[in-house]
């Protein structure tokens, strides 16, 4: 006998019986593999009579073998020798894992764990993964070393308004909005660190880009000559994440109907004042020294992609748009944006790493010097120019999978009103 | 000429002039390097002359060749042809980064970016990164998918005392105790899931083995046959990290003067009531059905050590000991410790994945079943048997470079008392 021998776990998605035969389309536990499981009366009434009762959504598990001759036009045929059921719903899904009915995008977010079934989810899913894993490498290989950086801490990183607070053993503390203040701190000691980290802002916002729980791609170098390099590693890291997702996710980018083309490089470098000269043109009016909004960013991101640039840095920004730790070039800052089609994907620049310029630097943004000694203490200690980047891994998620609403590529999602499941 | 050009960064650990000739301890920006940087003010007096006003703890770039004899006994030899200092400390440094006056913990803690300068500091911090990669690999060679779950949670594992809680826009939030219950909802839409991932305990506990923010590596699998495969992905997670680490960081285990070696395979499986008369032939008494403390833990590692095994499983715990998730056998359940010498680094087990007996395990349990709703709804939808673990990364990292204190391996911790840096 030539067929092969299988065992294979997943969910049934759907179930056809046409005569003595039952077809089931079977997802299989993990991959984006889709079984056709024959189960034939005439030549296994035993299991073809467990297969006829089987209910949509089971876990179940085969054992079979994968005819040479396929006759199936959906996913890979196996012909049941065995069939166990395993796990049986005690309601009706409450979503299509076939993804014949089409379903709400708060049904799946309500329901995650069964529109995991769905290739298209499982899709976005194994991509974000991947973007997790190729931003690792690209980092390790320049050197980066992973670092965990505290969550519950005693000051946040710009101010108050924005943090979660929380009781800490009758102290009072906050979530970390980023690991800013102690990624830098460490450039003291060690001259390239990383981290994957959730964020968490307490922002109210509602909008398809924010969350307020969101991951990131935190970077910090040390002895770095200019803003320039820190940029140079950024493009980089975007660079090499498209192209791993392209090499390895292809399965999963045809699941999802995405063409995937990697970044024009290099990317062009786009001066704040020449951003406002176009968003003039097309009718906005921004002020200098005024932060750029979603608004601006998207239509900055039309403009741009009709000269042919869809990846772009925004670069000499006004200082006073920028938080403290940013270094200042006159009324300018040496910080930057990474735009991609008008989505803000990074910010990033050098920072200020001489002592007394940063406590001044503090003070002119309003804050108090004494509430950030902990962080000022590591720059009294040889603390050499630095810089780096948050790069938001879900919003770079998005981007890749094409999709949407950032809620589409966070399994949980948290927002204003989701705080379950 | 054949001595090799350089460009050098790092900070100045310490300084010696004899006669005519400047020598610096320079530790490299990111790597395990030392330097003995030779200045001489025959060869090059205005470097020279930098060179000899330069101060302790500097951070520094150097150009010069790598001498083909190496006289130094200490680092690599380094001629200086131009020497630039990019940040002189502004205070006196606050430890000894050559390492001659050894340092408090405290001290280390309070100044991390400063201690990790120190050899050992890096080396512990580089094993860190290294067991964090060598995990991911082999849980992602084993099919594991990397998820990100929330962190704020609007219900806990275990119940409320050791929950650290926060105001969500005028809701009562959770910070996650660990993925527990999101990695096992996952289990009704993908078979393999892993996560890194910070977890928050407010626990008020004062030991060298606790933190009130560590790190774990969550792991949950789905479709298994019994409690034995979720016990061997772990033992094959430990020995690959122990390898990996052997591999790689001999270095960095050299620095701290640790000779690892790979733990006892298989791991033995102990049973909780053959633990219990160990301990009863120790002089501990433990009533049966009591989970064990720190000491017990303790004097079992010394006991199994003497057995010849590092590291063991202790299976087949009462029931009443552990929590609702796990499933019974009776007065028995399907939950493991896994211990290395003393020291609990994972517990799991199989859980319990049946909608009704879930139900009833909560109820026996004190909890109220209505405050999982969002957890037990994925128990609806044909949830396969499945099971998994938590693995303490903070405690992993101890034993393999030998660290007494968890302090000692996280960069910034969190403790009743420490809330900064």
């Amino acid at each position: 006998m030539s067929a092969q021998s299988v065992k294979l776990s997943g969910w049934v998605n759907s179930i056809r019986a046409v005569g003595g035969i039952v077809f089931l389309e079977v997802i299989d536990g993990g991959s984006l593999d889709i079984y056709t499981v024959v189960v034939k009366k005439s030549r296994n009434p035993e299991v073809w009579q467990r297969a006829s009762k089987i209910k949509t959504g089971s876990a179940i598990t085969i054992r079979g073998t994968i005819p040479e001759v396929q006759v199936s036009k959906r996913g890979l045929e196996v012909h049941a020798t065995n069939l166990e059921v395993l796990a049986e719903p005690i309601d009706l899904l409450p979503l299509d894992p076939a993804g014949t009915t089409p379903a709400l995008l708060d049904t799946i977010i309500e329901h995650r764990y069964v529109a995991l079934r769905m290739a298209k989810q499982r899709a976005i899913f194994r991509i974000r993964a991947i973007v997790a894993s190729a931003a690792r490498e690209y980092l390790e290989s320049n050197g980066f070393l992973e670092v965990h950086t505290p969550k519950i801490c005693g000051a946040g990183a710009e101010g108050g308004a924005t943090l979660f607070q929380l009781d800490y053993f009758g102290r009072r503390a906050f979530l970390s909005q980023s690991p800013q203040l102690y990624k830098q701190m460490l450039m003291c000691g060690i001259s390239r660190v990383y981290e994957l980290t959730p964020y968490f802002r307490a922002e109210p916002h509602s909008t398809i880009r924010h969350l307020n729980e969101s991951w990131g791609i935190d970077v910090e170098m040390g002895f770095i000559d200019s803003v320039e390099e820190i940029m140079g590693i950024l493009e980089g890291l975007i660079a090499h994440v498209f192209a791993r997702v392209k090499e390895v996710a292809s399965r999963e980018l045809d699941a999802l109907g995405v063409k995937l083309s990697e970044p024009r490089r290099p990317f062009k470098h786009l001066d704040y004042s020449e951003a406002l000269e176009i968003l003039k043109s097309l009718g906005f009016e921004i002020d200098w020294g005024q932060d750029l909004g979603s608004t601006e960013e998207k239509a900055i991101g039309e403009f741009m992609l009709k000269e042919g640039y869809d990846a772009y840095f925004i670069v000499n920004y006004p200082w006073d748009a920028k938080p403290f730790y940013i270094m200042r070039k006159g009324k300018l800052s040496a910080a930057f944006d990474l735009d991609y089609k008008g989505l803000e994907l990074a910010s990033g620049g050098q920072r200020e790493h001489r002592y007394n310029e940063l406590v001044e630097n503090i003070r002119i943004k309003g804050l108090n010097p004494d509430d950030f000694s902990f962080y000022l203490k590591a720059f009294k200690y040889g603390m050499p120019p630095h810089g780096g980047f948050g790069l938001g891994l879900d919003r770079l998620v998005m981007v890749i999978t094409q999709s949407q609403n950032i809620r589409e590529v966070v399994l949980f999602p948290r927002d204003r009103q989701r705080l379950l499941p």
